[in-house]
């Protein structure tokens, strides 16, 4: 195998998805083998930070490159065909810029979009709302944060951080956004999982972490508004890009494992397994159910950038309309994609089992990663649209 | 229930959508008693005749109303919603007026399609190809077709007829426009089936049957370039819409029934119906497998667009391309409209099941439609391409 | 067609499972016309009468058959092949005598089977639990019913009834066991359905119903212990085994068809339907599944033989051990089955739909014959035993 | 955790069931860090050797156990419930020592027979069919065998081998039974699967292999009659047996996780995981199926033991039904087996794809022994016979 060079990744006439495309096979040479030891890839990460692709959804006049949703997408799921654990990093990226575009004032985003583009930041995870050990005291000027977080994916070896904490005696929600290396901020590196195992999705300990009242992110705040509560939206729709990756991924590897080295079955009335009917049926299943995963997403994309747009004016009704569609397209690709992952075998074959290529962790990944909030849960939001008219009440799942 | 008076259909000021809108919502107050009855619904059929939809698609410069196929699908959909057979006899009219477009000479199409707009005339099929029993004898300066033909859905009540036969010696598969009065052509009255009731899809005799020389579309004739063999995307993604409409029709009804009828079982968590945790869960997998199936839909019914405004420029590549969206929206709207059909029943309960409702209309129109041609090698076709990245070879079923 | 001398259903020399092999020929003659017509099916019904099997269960010393569950079940499940409404309504004579005899005292029950035996009497139902509209009301030495009861199958042409009702003041549930033809009984012949057509389960109304005493079966009546609660178990068995029924006539009804009329499709490797590799697939899931449910059902009959035998020695761990059974059985053949009758037509092709073959028929029996009590509530029964080890809790339905 | 002691599991007083189930806990103490090591399970082999189970099969008249197939299966299942790898080199032990009875003469099977249950012998696989690498050459009194085999469970750390060879100029399949320390084998310790990992299925290479006349199996030889042809029945019997085992234990560990570690979601009606609806849904839709595949796989057992019985007075039509329960069973087991071990994290939650755990072995291991010969084939088995009446062929996978 051979490497590419960090000048090729980085050629200045290449778009961003060209980019991209050169990262995806560069993540491609090592995926198998960095899925069996885990940790973290420092080498895959840097080269993602020279790619320049972290600033991608910054505007030109704040310093990034002013992709929109819809690019950003393509190219997470671009990545997740072939390392899903570099796709959800990267993704978080833009979810933690999404957190302090939604939560914060103009004057905060536009001025950590602009140092994050300047300094080429890196933003980590360590915001689960469904983990309150973590508690934040009112002292003097500043707040301070003490307790757990767990599931911090892309803390490690991350610039800044996105963190949550519950007020002691006011119960409320507090997020802030802090760079990772201050006092007090312990970043454990404790991930082992079955699958993404590149996520560094560990927990994080803060010991009296102190947190400055600009570096709040509490004006309009979580679920503020329809706008605001999109965030739940964005990160539900890269979850599903990196689903439809995950398994596009599979059947990309299927069809190659078929074609190269397959063979077929003595009893087929076909002489190669190219022509094999079983084969061609499976095949033909797992085609028209990505592509109706695929459409669902990418519609889903174009809805998202639109209400996007609309800033503080975006309505409930159109909120909601959003997020039919991403649950919609979550619950589809949830279902497909397992099926896929876990059928390519029986096309493929018992030697396509051999752990020197670990085409187990397409199932794995996508397993583990659809288990982030219950599918159950988007459906019933969906049954209550078609029953009731009622649409998804905003949380942070939904 | 109140009749939607001729004027009220006819408004001038309506758009076709609105006409479209109009009609469905008198369709739908006898389609239940129609299905029972079976046969030609004579008058359903003149307010089709009345509403002058039956030039939607002729372009304004040779009479008609310039709608494109996207704007016919989304109509023969609300169709299908209601009557899936007045939406089938309905999309057969562009159908008939495809073929003639595809395999005629400029001049006959233009010719043809001018004469359809001025005398408003409802083209009906006989040209199943799979029935070979119709031969055409030469005889002077034109040919005699003498035989049946099976499945000739909308001869019935017809204006003109589209009708083919073997050719004797050449074996050639001929093609050609008739008047549907014509001496030597019997349309038989005996269709009975088990769905699609009112299509009158059954048999036509041919005895002696003269069809002249410029009657013949065989210039450039079926199967003869990409552009030509459109037709059988043509028909399929008519078939693709009827499902998807009679799905979504099932869907509505079994909304309606359920908020307005259905009581929530003993051991429920909820206290309603509309809060029961697995009715919002079977209505929610609903929901999402057909709006899964109504992208498919719309992005197959876009590429087609595109491809028949590429006339005889259209390449290989780019019909294949159309052939696989079309049969992916198949295929997907195939099985889950079939389990949408189904299970409707499973929310609405067993008092759902009254003949009086005949909810059982949309599984039996659906199943006997999706039979048209077998799935399993749509799959195939898929399949194919995945595997092997071949197109679907063009027949008059792919 | 030939029709069976009744001389033939019944020569003496023939097993119960003979002479039952010998009314399903003669009940097929006609099944597909008489689903057509709806209404009672006199002349089947006087048939069933000739044949002595509405004796079968009754100990040899009542004057019976002295057949077990296990024989009853298989001869319900064979009328259901071919004709699922006689076969509920055959079986329906059982679950009356059941409830007599699990219900009642010693004495009523004896009675009442003895008196059933020698004047081969056939019970009808009106005891359906969740209408509650039928009031009772002390007048002296007897209650008076007053009301109306839905879904009463069987009810016509019957010579008894078991009744139900709740008694004023009380709230109790009553059931009570009277001639079908005593004044104040209106059986209205009012029932009209996409499925089931001729079991009769319309509505039956009482009018000042004079019901005795000693005609009450409430000592130890209903759920008055785990034996006397084998009631439900015994009705869910016996639509199991009338789903089995339907979908092995379905499959079958599908394997002759497709032997006799079928063609294979134009792009396939075999050169006929029989070796067709998709044909052959879709009947091996067919078989599998229906295979599983048959197993299923077997074994449950077994327990409940085994259960039914043990009288009120039966604890509640054996009794819930025998809900699981047969649970397990109707969850797999509702699923199965409805699959099996939906697409037998994708094996028998498009022609298999015309409506003088009513094929169609055995996917609505099924369809609505499981609608009886909600599927999910069973699988949450399951769901609750295999997590917390819970029984089923005794009611009508489970 | 503890051990468990050699006295404890070899107590004399056990029964053979309550001896492998003391096995069983002893296997389930270090089933997860043995998945992640792979190898060679030396210390858990020789618990089965110190077991005496290894002469389960074999007539007490020889020296054994006097066990049934039945009794076999049913602690087959049991070992594959906690660890399927040694379940499967456990089982192969019997495949093997059925070969040599149906396969060789009297004299050869009893005398091996016996001596394995004198010397507690192990049988290791090298027998291959699919891979005909391995050559054989007469030379003098004996065969000289050279070549490579593939896919030889248990070969690593047996006592004595079947192996086979395609015979030089005949072409023939030769099969025989040596001691796996013989000059001119070595067995590679090259097996690294991302299932089954402690099968050590890995290659054996022959180097001038010597097997003398006595060792060859060929009287009367694979395939030579339909007794000798129940090899592939048992081969297949085992894999469903342990197929079944497998989902089992996943079941078992998602109720055990569930109940102490799950948490319900917030959107639930319900308060605890215990009672929540989707939750009991999802369980009892895994109980079913899991159920169905269980009576499967029991039925096929008994028919299986009652051929074994008939010696080679067992007819083609005897052999052809155990086939079809054998095929039914695997095929069913299959589909559900592969959902239950994929959606037991859709109930225990995300938290339970913790690598400690290594709860996806169970989708591992049977993604991977279900793909020993494609169920696709086996399904077409089933549809011969119920479309056309043909029993399977047999072959050395039917």
């Amino acid at each position: 195998m051979t490497t590419i060079s960090k000048q090729e990744v980085l050629a200045e006439t290449a778009t961003p998805f060209e980019v991209a495309e050169r990262l995806a096979e560069y993540f491609a040479l090592t995926a198998a083998e960095r899925d069996l030891i885990g940790g973290t890839p420092y080498e895959q990460r840097q080269a993602i930070r020279d790619s320049g692709l972290l600033k991608l959804l910054i505007p030109k006049s704040l310093g990034g490159l002013g992709a929109s949703w819809v690019e950003l997408f393509q190219i997470i799921r671009l990545f997740a065909r072939v390392d899903s654990s570099l796709a959800q990093v990267f993704a978080f990226q833009f979810l933690m810029l999404a957190s302090i575009r939604l939560y914060g004032t103009k004057e905060q985003w536009q001025t950590l979009w602009k140092e994050t583009a300047e300094k080429n930041l890196w933003w980590g995870n360590a915001l689960n709302p469904l983990d309150n050990r973590t508690i934040a005291t009112p002292n003097g000027n500043h707040l301070v944060f003490s307790g757990q977080k767990s599931f911090c994916s892309g803390a490690t070896d991350s610039d800044r951080l996105i963190v949550s904490a519950i007020e002691a005696e006011t119960n409320r929600f507090i997020v802030a956004a802090v760079p990772s290396n201050r006092a007090g901020i312990s970043i454990n590196n404790d991930w082992n999982n079955m699958g993404q195992r590149q996520t560094d999705s560990g927990s994080v300990n803060f010991d009296q972490l102190i947190v400055e009242q600009d570096e709040l992110l509490m004006n309009p705040g979580p679920l503020s508004s329809p706008f605001s509560s999109l965030r739940s939206l964005v990160a539900q729709l890269i979850f599903t890009n990196i689903y439809q990756g995950i398994a596009e991924g599979a059947l990309e590897e299927a069809i190659k494992y078929t074609q190269q080295s397959s063979r077929v079955w003595s009893g087929s009335l076909a002489q190669t397994v190219q022509q094999d009917p079983f084969t061609l049926l499976h095949f033909g299943e797992f085609w028209a159910s990505l592509d109706a995963s695929r459409l669902l997403a990418d519609e889903a994309a174009k809805q998202l950038e639109n209400a996007w747009r609309q800033d503080l004016l975006l309505s409930e009704e159109a909120r909601g309309k959003v997020a039919l569609a991403v649950f919609s397209a979550k619950v589809n690709i949830t279902r497909s994609g397992l099926d896929v992952c876990s059928r390519i075998f029986e096309v493929a074959g018992a030697r396509a089992t051999t752990a020197t290529l670990r085409l187990d962790r397409y199932w794995r990944n996508l397993r583990v990663y659809t288990l982030h909030d219950p599918a159950d849960y988007k459906l019933k939001d969906l049954g209550d649209w078609a029953l009731n008219k009622r649409y998804p009440v905003p949380s942070f799942y939904s």
